[in-house]
């Protein structure tokens, strides 16, 4: 027998028990929060019809797309032409992201769903990005999401619920932070870029944590050439990441090295989600204004927020309001905002951490003698262990028991019990090293 | 603003809420049992290698695979040639069951696996198919295999856990039919059949349910031009069927149908399965051996069995042992079994029944006025009412209070509160018409 390469697809994993045990208790935890605070389960198909795909503001995902080649008389037709055109090949793709399908979903189905929705949707995404460590080509998003509310109580539920979302997984002491996409462009115009260059503007922030404040501002001159414009932008900055080094800046400090800036509504809005989170979260985590959050996405268009974990870089959570997007695909207005738990980062914290999910039963080894046993017998002497709540597993037996004990200590068993022939005389003894 | 085509691919859905719900109910009512069993679960990619697919025995299923483009250079190369290689476009490939990738992934990961590995699979396939009324192009299998046990025991633990898990679902007086390949290849060689013949008997048998012993017979002559091994089939089925449909036939009956057939040691092994699963039945479902029952796939080597519900067409469950198929993978033969629940036939009785499933908690509308109420307060009420073990969602007050309160009832709110600017004063009135 030739024996061949078994290795899952590149950048794709093959997940162990263990690990598809603590994805699975973490799962549960987030969605049955998001239950609590009235949110609902929706399922889209894992593929996307590709133009619904290539049309989105996906940004640079729209680059990394697994499209699907088409079938039949319609691949054989793409593939007479010479040269064959390349766009032509599929009709299908993978979903990227989880908002674009739900935006189509809410289009396509509106008639039958509530007004609000408040979705959640756990599902795989695809990405042929270069697999490097701690990324990978198919992994799992975790989104909620509100469509239909126009007013702040929407982020202040998103909010809300992420947060105990995150807190019933153990985390504490999370920073959340927010901004206003409309205060990004108020800032970057009241320093005298044209409403043209605040893209450009946003695009160069986003890197801030990454790269700093002084390269931020070379690559905002390289782009815009507008050095008065810079210069102001500078002196704002250095201003607030000064102060803010000092220690954290209540909301009037901020009035104060941003004026004129927190007069609009959209300010007063971002008040009450903080003062409403600051208030339900009793200590346990903390949220505060952050003028420098940028976030990728082109879609928003007022509150951005996302979530810091101490002595982590990176977030684990982000999210915002992206008004005008159901709108392109149903062609009506309708407002949405979301927040999207960043599982793969969660996981990976709570395996670095050596947490490992609470153990509910007894999980027993049934070791049996399949050349002896009646399997009537067995079958009942199982049954009548797990009326009692435990997992039961029939394992035969090997012939180095001592070495299969181990095994099965190793794989999760608590307890065993090596079977003598009679189904009400069962004798459990612990497994321990 | 456009409207475009907003529908799922072709063939593929969107799932409302209340679907979703019975899905995870179902899910879960199946798992924890699966659990209880000592079977665990496991996640292997939505995608393969294109050569793991295009290579299996999967029957049919290899007409209709999603071929996934390849990227970048390498499809420009491809691109070059002229006529350009079908077979070379694709790398990638969407599994169209959950018995390929699992064998691939024990192949890949037995050194950190338990042995036996009882899995659980539960997750997306997808097929190309002519859509068609009640068939998608993605849909959900739900597996559970044990690999390296080479006695029954494996069979009747399968068995035994599929069973309650069904009945856990509300099902109830179903049939398992029970059936052994090895009997089969048998019966077709002690009719005369040659043993290269005896695939071509398999394939005309399996269609006996849907056109008839009549038509099955027409087929097989058509294929192996044997008369008098046609004929001596033809005698000992029609002996079978009259009898059968007499009533139901004993192991010892058939031990009169079939001579010669019932010393082997598989048949032992079948009687074995058969009482053992009888007993744990305790009269709630019934087992038989099924001598016309063939399954489709091609690799099968002993046991093979379904689940049949009372009332419908079709099978609800189907599995066997497959002994020869990790060996192909991983060059080194390793006993294997399994049994997959039909989840969409499952959930289409379930529908079409009117099942719904328990609500466990209340499920409460908390009507707020966002010009008005204070978002702290209102997430402190919300947060009270959650604290007593309720679903609570903050609904933005409408014009028409009348027709959000129906429209709360028909999406599946219990209760609602009217907000009234005091947290600590809340009053819950019932929904309904």
């Amino acid at each position: 027998m030739a024996t061949i390469n078994t290795d899952p697809p590149r950048g794709m994993r093959d997940l162990l028990p263990h690990q598809v045990n603590l994805r699975d208790w973490a799962s549960s935890v987030i969605q049955n929060t998001y239950r609590k605070f009235g949110f609902t389960r929706i399922e889209t198909p894992v593929m996307e019809n590709i133009q619904h795909l290539r049309g989105a503001e996906g940004g640079e995902n729209l680059q990394l797309i697994y499209e699907v080649l088409k079938r039949g008389d319609k691949l054989d037709k793409v593939l007479e032409a010479n040269p064959v055109n390349r766009d032509s090949l599929a009709d299908l793709g993978l979903r990227f992201d989880l908002t674009v399908p739900l935006v189509r979903y809410y289009s396509n189905n509106n008639a039958n769903l509530p007004t609000p929705l408040k979705s959640i949707q756990i599902g795989s995404v695809f990405r042929a990005e270069s697999p490097q460590r701690g990324r990978f080509r198919q992994f799992t998003q975790c989104d909620i999401d509100i469509i239909g509310v126009k007013s702040e109580f929407a982020e202040m539920e998103l909010i809300n619920a992420t947060a105990e979302a995150l807190y019933g997984l153990g985390f504490t002491n999370f920073q959340i932070l927010i901004n206003d996409r409309r205060f990004l462009s108020a800032l970057a115009e009241n320093c005298g870029f044209t409403s043209e260059r605040v893209s450009a503007v946003f695009i160069a922030l986003d890197k801030l944590d990454k790269i700093g404040l002084d390269k931020v501002l070379e690559e905002l001159m390289a782009v815009t050439s507008d050095e008065a414009a810079v210069a102001k932008l500078t002196a704002v900055l250095k201003n607030y990441l000064e102060k803010q080094d000092k220690g954290q800046l209540s909301f009037a400090d901020m009035q104060e090295i941003f004026p004129e800036l927190f007069a609009s509504d959209y300010m007063q809005a971002l008040q009450k989600i903080i003062a409403a989170v600051e208030s339900s979260s009793e200590g346990r985590y903390q949220i505060r204004f952050d003028p420098t959050l940028v976030r990728g996405m082109g879609y928003y268009t007022g509150p951005i927020f996302e979530v810091k974990n101490p002595g982590y870089s990176g977030s684990i959570a982000g999210g915002g309001r992206y008004d005008k997007m159901v709108g392109k695909f149903s062609g009506r207005e309708v407002p949405a905002c979301g927040f999207s738990i960043g599982f793969e980062r969660v996981i990976d914290i709570l395996t670095e951490n050596g947490f490992h999910p609470p153990v509910e039963a007894k999980r027993i080894a049934l070791v049996v003698d399949p050349d002896r046993d009646n399997g009537a017998d067995v079958l009942k002497a199982a049954a009548k262990l797990r009326s009692e709540g435990d997992l039961v597993s029939i394992e035969p037996r090997k012939k180095d028991m001592k070495k299969q004990l181990d095994a099965l200590l190793e794989h999760g068993y608590t307890q065993y019990c090596a079977y003598r022939g009679d189904p009400n005389n069962l004798e459990l003894k612990t497994l321990s090293r």
